[in-house]
């Protein structure tokens, strides 16, 4: 099933900084405390949680809270939906592509019709 | 080589707009002039060349001008780099579900040690 535009543009909006890049980067090597995520970060620890919501209103990352303790999960089908949008546009530039040399191929020097 | 963080803040900010990926999703089918692709918009000319130039500036679409006439294409390396970024980290995500899953099948129910 196709992604809904609002889901695209939540996701999109979410890679769209390199703060929330490279906590979902972190993320890819395994879950992750709030404060274990905010450490080799220079910023305040709400910054932190700021980004971190952002990422979990995209659908890219979930959250539990055990105790005082909130751990971080990626949650891949989400990456893996932006990666699909992109990946059919570039498909279909590139059959079209394919398209126009095989037409290409099949009509070699095609003189200019002149009236 | 990998790309710089500000070419991917464009890149994925460009995406977050469903505007503009309807842009995008034109100019996998060719290129187009700027009237063609407001034409099935429904917002003013001034908007869609607006939408037009974030796109632009993220390196997703360049344009030419001859005549009256500026035509728009798509710029296929730029919607591979913002995909590599994407499927690179699904990527390490899903080795390292593998890893641990290796493990647990080479360490099946150890028991827990208790002190």
């Amino acid at each position: 099933m196709a992604a809904q535009p609002v889901v695209l543009d939540a996701l999109f909006h979410a890679l769209a900084d390199p703060t929330r890049r490279a906590l979902v980067e972190r993320l890819t090597r395994g879950p992750a405390s709030v404060s274990e995520l905010a450490k080799p970060l220079a910023m305040s620890l709400p910054a932190v949680v700021q980004h971190l919501q952002v990422l979990e209103a995209s659908g890219l990352v979930r959250s539990e809270k055990v105790g005082r303790v909130r751990t971080c999960h990626l949650e891949p089908v989400a990456l893996r939906t932006a990666e699909q949008w992109i990946s059919e546009r570039r498909t279909t530039w590139e059959r079209r592509l394919d398209r126009l040399g095989a037409y290409l191929a099949e009509h070699p020097e095609e003189p200019h019709q002149e009236e």
